[in-house]
């Protein structure tokens, strides 16, 4: 790689969120962005290795919930030279559960089968759906042995879980199902972030971002994490203090238990019917 | 809407994050989820309305950020009864900077002429390109004459500059280009969420969560948005302390700014073109 391709390259990384690296369907190489470049001024910063090659696999499925997989996406999409895999059963686009429609670049058969990082996102019945699925779950204990990272965000713990990818680690989840972690031989734990050797595991929907500079910091450095922190101005400012079941007001807290009570049950039967 | 159907739709919209009411296609009517409902128990909360009827316009180009996107279509999503419409020139997909591609569900001939929320993500070069795209311009000209809220998140109130709707108005944007705002008449302004009279634009990128929330606020109630607060468990935590161009380290800002300094220069000479 020239210097001029490099600096290019850095420059597509992290502008945006900032990678061109996540391909356009099994097989193909990383393609340049269809828009022009923007004029180039490198930063000459030493001692900064910007370059990877990490293959990044995440799972997409019928109802995931969409914010789950690109809060962590655009943080592994500023990594640059990674490949990230976006993968589900067929390359048709899959439908999210508030509508949003993607479309994957790699299918079960056709992603690779050495991982840096497998992750999966979160969701409601689409993701009981999903860890019951045999075709889903050969693909994450078969992807799982070998990876590097083995990760989820919000109920993709579940995923994980019903995969006996958690067994005897430290995992979270959303909140509305963190307990039943401990259903897969998971140890349940209340933190934004849990790291327990080389899973790692974040919390409901939003906990993406977090997740995602963790991730960014793990495989790279903490001053490449806070260059796309920078980048993605991750500078939360949440006008209310309603996003933790600690924080939330008391009728908002109840009413969101309820209206998840159903949910919640069901993942509670997953885990023992896998247990079983 | 009976009780029962009600119910269910309340559960649609705030599991998720969380709506089905993103639309197909253009003309298409709501669509119940592909997956299964959970069992109800809906909480019996007075004084709540819990429908509505705003009709969404998200903007999509080539080149948009896709997160840009996703943070508010993940809290409009959680709208019971709101009209999700994702409009792009044609129903081809649209690709977006980090490489995800995502189908629209209406064009601009197809949206909705009586808009309660315009919206536009950023991104870089493809915002710039956008924001010079005379079809694209003439959409937003025509829907904002008559949208309720006028809005973006990061680099998109670029787009909303070129097209003239921010004369007058403070309004924010990602950093590295908030103060090209003045050259369209805009009051540039620091602020994670920016309000003024009908115009609300949001910082860099992940600021779209404020905004998104904000919004949710002001078009139902606070009740309502600290129940999506607490859905989206946004509690963030960063690991780091990057995520401002206050509060990055030194290097961290010299080397970001050098390196969208290209894109910095490209959007001054939008709005200087603009003006002329």
């Amino acid at each position: 790689m020239t210097d001029i391709d490099r600096r290019k390259a850095v420059l597509l990384t992290l502008l945006a969120p900032f990678a061109s690296y996540t391909l356009r369907a099994a097989g193909e190489q990383p393609q340049e962005p269809q828009h022009e470049m923007p004029d180039m001024q490198m930063p000459d910063t030493e001692n900064v290795d910007w370059m990877g090659d990490e293959q990044i696999a995440m799972l997409m499925y019928p109802g995931m919930t969409v914010l789950d997989l690109i809060g962590p996406q655009s943080l592994f999409g500023a990594l640059m030279g990674a490949k990230i895999f976006l993968v589900a059963k067929s390359l048709d686009p899959v439908r999210s559960d508030a509508g949003v429609t993607i479309t994957p670049n790699a299918t079960f058969d056709t992603c690779p089968r050495d991982l840096s990082v497998l992750f999966t996102p979160g969701g409601t019945d689409g993701t009981l759906a999903a860890a019951k699925d045999p075709e889903t779950l050969a693909f994450m204990v078969d992807r799982g042995a070998r990876a590097k990272y083995i990760t989820s965000v919000c109920s993709g713990s579940l995923i994980l879980g019903a995969a006996g990818l958690l067994k005897g680690y430290k995992a979270t989840s959303h909140w509305s199902v963190r307990h039943v972690l401990s259903g897969f031989g998971a140890i349940p734990t209340d933190a934004r972030v849990v790291r327990d050797r080389n899973r790692v595991t974040g919390a409901g929907v939003t906990a993406g971002l977090d997740f995602g500079l963790t991730m960014v910091a793990e495989l790279r450095s903490r001053f490449y994490a806070e260059c796309c922190q920078l980048m993605s101005e991750y500078n939360p400012q949440p006008p209310f203090n309603s996003g933790s079941i600690k924080t939330a007001p008391a009728r908002v807290k109840a009413d969101m238990i309820q209206l998840l009570a159903g949910f919640t049950k069901k993942a509670e039967e997953l885990a023992a019917a896998t247990k079983s």
